[in-house]
């Protein structure tokens, strides 16, 4: 999770919301990705949709059942039905997202993933604030 | 709907599963995409998410408020949760999905989206059902 925390690091100092993410397999990252839906104009460029194309890539197979997913925040529909399609075993994120986050819409991973929440949710959500806390200025 | 069952046409002939899609603004089509996940090994690779990312190129913009998405077949959680980030005008699909379709879920659409359904829905389906049936085989 620091891993994807220095991601969404990197999202905040080019101005996008501070959202990372980093795939592990093996002990290993393989795929490391943020936000950048702003500078590629493009709603589909969130952290965790970037990092499991990566990840793929890296693995040259779409199905994920051996990785884990590590997101700074709880991801939205888009990401969960992504982590559902590659059946990716494990998703750990930090802050939760009651508006946007996927979990009000019911259980939307894959019955074989697992879930993990919370983790440096404390880190991850303050640069969310400093985020919109700077936007509102 | 025909340009979009055109592309799921292409889909079909490289053995992917045949689903297409447009994009429309202004009564010209902007983009056009089929699935592509298995030759890209990439799960985020599905006809919509394509589309959207080509029509957010064209206009310069990640927004889609005055598009319309044409898909052959009713999207999945993800490109659902695309075209809520995008905030698309109408989605318009052709066959129901009933496994695999957002629908089941509820409302995963942008508030000012549009929903139309049904459209050539049976020449929507006879392509999925055609490609599963060789695969049996």
């Amino acid at each position: 999770m620091r891993e994807a925390l220095k991601q969404a690091q990197y999202a905040l100092t080019e101005e996008e919301i501070p959202i990372g993410a980093v795939v592990v397999m093996d002990r290993q990252i393989i795929a490391r990705a943020y936000n950048q839906t702003e500078k590629l104009h493009d709603v589909t460029a969130h952290a965790e949709m970037l990092a499991l194309t990566a990840a793929a890539n890296h693995v040259g197979n779409k199905y994920l059942s051996d990785c884990t997913l590590y997101v700074t925040v709880e991801p939205c529909v888009m990401c969960a039905g992504a982590s559902f399609w590659a059946q990716v075993k494990r998703v750990v994120y930090g802050a939760s997202e009651d508006k946007r986050g996927f979990r009000r819409h019911g259980n939307l991973l894959h019955p074989r993933t697992e879930l993990v929440s919370g983790i440096m949710a404390n880190e991850c959500a303050a640069l969310m604030q400093e985020f919109f806390a700077r936007k509102r200025k």
